[in-house]
């Protein structure tokens, strides 16, 4: 099976406590890292994680409050450090470029790679990233600041070859692409072969959907229909829902509420406040909504279930 | 006793590890905390070793390389969040205005508090920062950038009164505090009560020098002369002296001698490399040279000895 999973490195909130780090999380897609925000401390947690530096090329962070990318400049300066040569792209909304360039210009002055920016508008989904195997889509959020959550899609693999019904029916390599895309093979005698013969169906596809910070926000609903995991902060217990409103941040139940009608195959929350001393208690409100929900931790990996 | 201690947050180096955290540091001098230098992670470092934000009024900042100070962004949202009302003074070498301002802008536009910028010449000692106990000097290093340490020296406090004697010679209340400077007590019939009657010692003064980070500067030996404390950089072991030249660091042997000839009462070494696994070895080295040589680490707490 491809890979496809997710290792939390922070999922505290603004406030600094002694439980949890500030946001950041790292997806791994078939051996390619995307982190999602970038707290202080996050390249520390990344080394606890033992993650691979140079498998990271792109971040994406959901917005400019500083508990979602305190973490870069120092992230940045480590891999001057280290020498990467490898282009880092960070996606983030505007803003962004204009507090870290002077921050870049002092320290970074021997720069060994090149870093860029790309700013995007938070009004309406757009995709920005695609690569043979994924593509990532902004999901507009309702926080204080311009806020977008994240879509990671897999695209649909190839379908994978039976090497012996290759050879059995004698097709050239050149075929094989076109084959794998779906295609049937013709013979020259104009005898067609059904992909079937030839194939077996590509690995599954799969989706993850990170949306923090919000308040409830069910027009999101329909971009994250049947993910197979949502992060859904939840920030707030349901007792403090006005907390939550007043703020622009969600509650468990809220979160629930949101995997429940998007129908989602499971919910992870995060992004707890720093009141609550026994998050087994969000975890139950949440489930009494939607039963299939789970409690983020620093170096929790979530793996796609198929 | 009046307290006089230091509590180290972090004494790694740039690279980040897993043993330890970037440099900073905590003064209490009678329980007024000065942080000197604010790597990231810091605002947790300080809420682990239980140190209260409220005494914190004055950060000093080495140089501008990020591990010194790509904690003050987070440390400076909290203390907004907090709804912090008093002034927080900050002293770094020129520079970190321009890079801290564009993100104050944008992340503290409803700030509850000031935040004022001192930025200091490097060439010459200065003092930066004086109140009722305390003078703060810097030290000038030698670092790829501007870079200062700094020394900590307590005044010289007032005598302590002998209650009973004040008692005995009927002393009014408006004559206390010359007799606490060391003036004697005229009598209204003329006789003169010593000093030495009437008080006891002040408490003994104490001072503490950070140098760090630096190349062997033995131009500063005579401006940490006699110190109680000396924390001193030492990146390097001895056999990597190359290697501390040519990045402007120092090696153990370096440290140790600056400490020897300053006659130090004790000197703390850090900022350690994390190439070295064992950091007894370090202090072995040191100690060779000076033995009353400690380590640093995260959350080690010194205090002055008379």
């Amino acid at each position: 099976m491809e890979k496809f999973e997710l290792t939390i490195l922070g999922c505290g909130s603004a406030k600094p406590t002694l439980k949890h780090f500030p946001s950041s999380q790292v997806l791994n897609v078939r051996d390619k890292l995307f982190m999602i925000d970038c707290g202080e401390g996050t390249q520390m947690q990344y080394c606890k994680n033992r993650l691979p530096f140079n498998r990271l090329n792109n971040i994406f962070i959901s917005h400019l409050h500083g508990d979602h990318w305190f973490g870069l400049p120092g992230l940045i300066s480590t891999f001057n450090l280290q020498g990467r040569t490898a282009e880092l792209h960070i996606y983030s909304p505007q803003g962004l470029e204009t507090m870290m360039k002077p921050i870049m210009d002092y320290c970074n002055y021997d720069m060994t790679y090149q870093v860029f920016f790309h700013e995007f508008d938070t009004e309406n989904p757009i995709v920005i990233f695609e690569d043979r195997t994924l593509t990532v889509t902004t999901i507009p959020l309702k926080h204080r600041v311009p806020t977008c959550g994240f879509l990671f899609e897999e695209k649909m693999g190839l379908r994978h070859i039976l090497r012996d019904m290759i050879d059995a029916y004698e097709i050239p390599i050149a075929y094989i692409n076109n084959i794998r895309a779906g295609e049937d093979f013709v013979q020259p005698d104009g005898v067609v072969i059904a992909n079937e013969k030839l194939t077996t169906d590509p690995s599954p596809v799969h989706s993850y959907a990170y949306c923090s910070d919000t308040k409830y926000a069910p027009e999101i609903v329909e971009q994250v229909r049947g993910v197979d995991l949502l992060y859904h902060e939840a920030t707030y217990a349901a007792e403090d829902a006005l907390k939550a409103e007043k703020h622009f941040h969600s509650t468990t139940l809220q979160a629930a509420q949101i995997a429940k009608d998007a129908e989602v195959k499971r919910l992870v929350i995060g992004h707890f406040s720093a009141r609550y001393t026994d998050e087994n208690e969000l975890l139950k409100e949440a489930k009494s909504i939607f039963p299939n929900t789970l409690l983020a931790d620093e170096g929790k990996v979530f793996e796609m279930i198929d």
